[in-house]
Parts: C-alpha cells; sequence; structure tokens
C-alpha cells in the first residue's frame, strides 16, 4: 500500500495540485494519495516544517511526503529527496525540510529539461516521488549531497524559571501555537498527555495572561487559555473565539510561559 | 474495501484532518477515507446532523463515518460509537449523532489516558473508526449504554393546510434548506423525485413570497424561487444568485409552505 | 485500478461533493476518486474547460472525468458522455466538454425519472461515471448523439508580430492565464518547457508592459512579469503578489505578446 503526503502553498481551486495526482497515479495508479494541506500561508516555510513536523510521524513507515512551498523555482535551487526514520520526504532545496534533516540521507533530483520553470510539483516532485512510493531506493532517485540548506525554526530560552518563546503558528481558530514544549520536557512529537507540568502556571502574551488549563472548555466561553496542545507545545486560545483576533497577534510574537 | 468518512468543523489548513488520516492509515492502510466536508461551521451541532444526514445512506454499508464537531473536548463529555442499519458511526456524546439513534446499539469509547484534550479526533475518534473498519464488533470498542445525548433538530407544525418550518441550513450558493418535507410526505432520505406535491405552491419567507417549481432555472435570473430540493425538503433560492443574501435570513428563520 | 475524476462549482463545505463520492463508492468501492477541484467559479464554463484542458490528460487512459457546472440543471439540456483517446467525460452538455468533443463518441444519458431536478451530479452523472469506470463501454450508457454543444473558448490572432489574446483564467495567486501558445508553436497541452521562444519579449496588459522571463522569480520581488506558464501558454504574474490585483483586470482582459 503506498502512500504519498501532499503539502503545499497552491490551494484547491486550481489545476496544480490534481495535475500532481495525474502524474502520479500513472507512473503508480494504486497509490493512496493523502493532501496534509494545500493551504500553508503562500512562501511560509516556518508554517510547512511546523504542520509536516506534527504529521509526518502519524503515517506509516515507507509514506512518502511531498512538501512543495517553493518561492524560488525555476532558480538554481536545488531539489531534494530525503530518506529519515523510514520515512521518504521531496522538497525544494530552501530549508523546509529542515526538522528532519538530523541523520537523514539526502539527495540531489535531477531536472528534467522539460519541466516547466514555474512547476516542479508536478515534473519534478510529483515523479520522483511516484519513483519512491513505487519502492525505488533514494540512491537511484538522485546523487547524494551533504550540504542541504537548513532553515532551523525560533529556539526558545530560559529567563530564571520561565521560558521566553514565541508563537511559531497561528491555526484556523485563531489558537496561537507557541515553540514552547511541556515542562516535564516532552518534546513537539509527542501526543499531548492528559496533564501538562505547566497546568496551573501561567502565560504571558501581547500583556495579557492566560492561565495555563488542560483544555479550551475548561474556562467560559470567550476567555483566553492556555494548554499543552495537540502538537506537544503551549498554544493559547480564546474558548469559542479567537485569540489571534483578540490579542492582535501573529507568528514570531514573545511568549513567556511560568509555572506559577 | 473499508470505508470511512469524515465530517468535521476543522477545515482544511492545518494538520489536523491529516493528522486522523495518519492515524487510521497507519491502523489500517488500505481503508478508503472520503472526506464529507470539514467546513461545518464551528461548533454547529444542527449543521452537522443535516449534513450527516444527507450523506451517511449514500455510502456502502459498513461504512464508518467519524463526526467531530465538539465544543467540550476534554471535559466529561462521553465519546460514543453507534451501530445503525449496518453503518457504524463514531462521534462525541453531544447529540450530533442523534438522527441516527433510532433504535441503534451505542458503546461509549475509552478515553485513552494519553490523548490529547483538544484532539480527541485523533486519539480516540480515529483508532476506533480504524478498529470498527477493520472488522472489529461495536461491543469490542466499548461498553454499551443507553442513554445517549440527544439534540432533536426543530420539527414542523401544521396552520390550517400550511406548514410552518424554519431554514434548518444555508448551503455555499445561499439557498436556504428547510426542514418542511415534500407534502407527498416523502422524507428527508429521498431522493427528490421529479415533481413534488409543492409544485404550484408558494413558500412565505421573510416577508416574500416564492413560487414553487420544480428547479431554479424554471425562474428568469436574479429571482426568488422554492423547490423540492435533494435533500427531500423544501429549500429557497434565488437563480444565479443567494437567497440568504437577498432575504437577509439564516437557520432559524420560519417559513410557511403552502400549495395555493 | 478505476479512476474518476471530480470537477465542479459546488464548493467543499456542503454534502453534495461527499453524496456523490458515496453514490459511486456504493457502486464500485474499489474506485480512486481524485478531486480536481470543487472551486470553479459558480457557473464559468470557460473556467471550468480551462482546468479540464491541463488535467485530464495527466491521469492514466481509461479515467473517467465528471464535470458538473450546470447553471440549467433539471431543464431541457441533455446530459451527456464522451469517449475520446481513451478516457471518459460524463457532463451537462452545455458546452463544458468543448475541449474534448474533436473526434470523441458522444453519447445522451437518460435522466431517471427520481433524479432530483436540483442534483444531476448525484443522481445522473456519479451512476454514468462508475459505470463507465466499471467498464462498462459507452454505447451502454447512452445513445448516441451528433450534435451536442460546442463553446469554443476565445481564438488568438495576428497583428503583424504581434499575437492578440486575452486573459482566460486567473488563479489563485492572481496569476493571469492567457490563451497564447509558445511562439514555437506549443500547444495547450505541453508541458511548459525550460525555455519558450518568447522569452526576451515583452506582454502588454491594461497598459502596462511586462518583460517575458523563464519564470517569477527571475524579476525582483513586487514586479510584474510574464513566462510561458505550466499550461503551455504565456501567464502573467507579479512575484509575491497578485497581477489581478495590481492591474485590475480578470478573464476577457485583451493581451498583446511580442518578441521584441
Amino acid at each position: 500500500m503506498a502512500i504519498i503526503t501532499l503539502l503545499t502553498d497552491f490551494g484547491q481551486r486550481d489545476s496544480y495540485v490534481a495535475e500532481m495526482k495525474g502524474v502520479m497515479l500513472s507512473a503508480l495508479p494504486g497509490a493512496t494519495i493523502v493532501d496534509i494541506t494545500h493551504d500553508v500561508p503562500r512562501g511560509n516555510i516556518f508554517a510547512a516544517q511546523y504542520v509536516l513536523g506534527r504529521t509526518w510521524r502519524r503515517f506509516p513507515t515507507r509514506t512518502v511526503h511531498v512538501v512543495v512551498v517553493d518561492p524560488t523555482v525555476g532558480t538554481q535551487r536545488r531539489a531534494i529527496a530525503v530518506q529519515h526514520d523510514d520515512h521518504h520526504f521531496v522538497a525544494p532545496d530552501n530549508g523546509l525540510l529542515t526538522p528532519v534533516l538530523g541523520s537523514a540521507r539526502v539527495v540531489e533530483l535531477p531536472i528534467p529539461a522539460a519541466a516547466a520553470p514555474t512547476f516542479h510539483g508536478r515534473d519534478v516532485f510529483g515523479p520522483a516521488a511516484a519513483q519512491l512510493a513505487s519502492g525505488a531506493s533514494i540512491e537511484t532517485v538522485g546523487r547524494e549531497i551533504r550540504n542541504p540548506v537548513r532553515t532551523p525554526p525560533p529556539v526558545t530560552r530560559r529567563d530564571g524559571k520561565d521560558v521566553i518563546g514565541c508563537v511559531i503558528y497561528v491555526d484556523r481558530f485563531g489558537t496561537l501555537v507557541t515553540n514552547v514544549a511541556d515542562s516535564g520536557g516532552q518534546g513537539e512529537q509527542a501526543s499531548g498527555p492528559a496533564n501538562s507540568g505547566w497546568v496551573g502556571g501561567t502565560v504571558v502574551v501581547a500583556g495579557r495572561v492566560a492561565p495555563v488549563r488542560r483544555t479550551f472548555a475548561d474556562v467560559p466561553s470567550g476567555e483566553l487559555v492556555a494548554f499543552l496542545g495537540s502538537g506537544g507545545t503551549v498554544e493559547i486560545a480564546v474558548r469559542d473565539g479567537s485569540a489571534a483576533e483578540m490579542l492582535g497577534v501573529k507568528e514570531g510574537a514573545e511568549v513567556r510561559v511560568r509555572d506559577y
């Protein structure tokens, strides 16, 4: 059962995603193709990294993940494929795959002469993904390189007992996702546990203080609340509302998380 | 051929739906997963009921339908699975499944300790759906309960020969879907027949009168029209326009349907 | 491996697309159903033609393509199925399939008495597509006709060495897609090649002049640029921006393409 996932900023109203699917199904008619999302904010590498980081491990090993947020398509930027923890990844070499580059094997994909300079998703990444999903080994789809572009997401720092981080993602509910992991040390890949070490503490963001609870339904409707989110990091929400709107903040805003 | 459908208010721009799919495909790699919609208005139980009611019978028996509109996730609200007419349903116990609770068998799903309090879709409902789609019987996924929460949709009443109902759903074209069935007595599950008993009658809504015709193309562009909709109840539309906009009405608005 | 694609203006927030999928999976449980898009601008036949024209050849032969943009559903307009180049197409007979009607075999589909007058997608086109995808020959799903409706898209003309065309599609990035093919004569079905004969020339649109380059990343951010797009015709874009917004133009706007 070959599975290929797609994560792009192409949207779903044009033909682009379907053209990729047609190419992949022509090469591998039995493939299961899953849309992660096609609504990454245009050109936003960090948002794509965050969504990819939450998602890829949920899929079976041998899944091929295609990630195309590609503002410099058609220039000298390389195309790469990565093998990591028995998953494959295919993307432009612009930092998108930083979260899975630890000890991964990386190859540079050839760009066919006939590839449209504006649509490597269809003409480069789709075909490579279908090859990998068909069982091709990573060495057969390109030549190994050792210097893929890395664009690490922002890190947190300690300030006494507090942790200073930032908003790294805003979801469609207006919930602010931060890069601050659980105080018990659980990382971003963990499922949110039923109880976080932060519960009972507070989060300061945009001059407002949000209590940390287990879930948003632990506060009355309309109130600000923080909790350990399902991606394993602290999130700030408004129950039945939008924290992004209430606070007027977006990606990059500083947050201070403390256990008191 | 295991089929699982998904109906949520999660939207499609974040990772949530894909995380559910990854979990289900990891448990059951050959599953066919179909998105009903992920754009139910946030927290709107009645809208989800309406969409579910139109959709589930169109799928083959043994399909598993996952419905997650879950404003009290992580609280004491239960998680349930339902067997009805050889289909399975998995949802929070908040009334969502009222339309299929007639003589159904209902079990309460256990909440794993590690489940994220804000994302039972991934950690509770997805895994249960994969089990059921794999062929597990409903008794093996939870213990039977007899008092699931019921949230019946609004009913119609007679006023002489008229039927008084209300708008229960507004679709993306601005068409107003009511809860008034065909005058011949056909219920909400029937295909709209080629001719409705209401044809030739009128619908009064927001002080305006719409003639009942077979289809919206039976009136000139821009005009108000009513017809027996494809879900089996009376709908009010504007040809090439939006009845919701023209009339300024939404869910809950009263409608009067009469055969003259 | 039966593949069915869907191209409609139904949107994805209601139940309509899922009802079609349920009907098709009930008839053919192993079918692979691919959404091309459901966000064709409402009733826009030319936009649907353009998206279909870019997409269908990317899929394997024997794929069945269902196209439903159907402003006169339920009237006397016919329903048709078409066989062309070993693909099948199913649609209302309103010109949608003009691009594939060259030497195609065309049959008229019967409309069942119980079909909802407002939803032939579910009650006429879906079932016919499932039959064709199951291996039925086109003669078995309807009776042959020789006069399907044709709605040809606008054509280009020469003005000396210039080519005068128009904008035929605006994508979600605000990129203006024209009907002007590559100067080397490559048609709309070709992949955009790495170098177009137009490179080095200019495009005049809305009183502005855009240089033709290989790709949008060949100009600085915020600047207007033209290139041979991935659909095989000239496109006008703004790097990291929207040409439709900057120029205030939409479908139908005249463009002049010249090689100087």
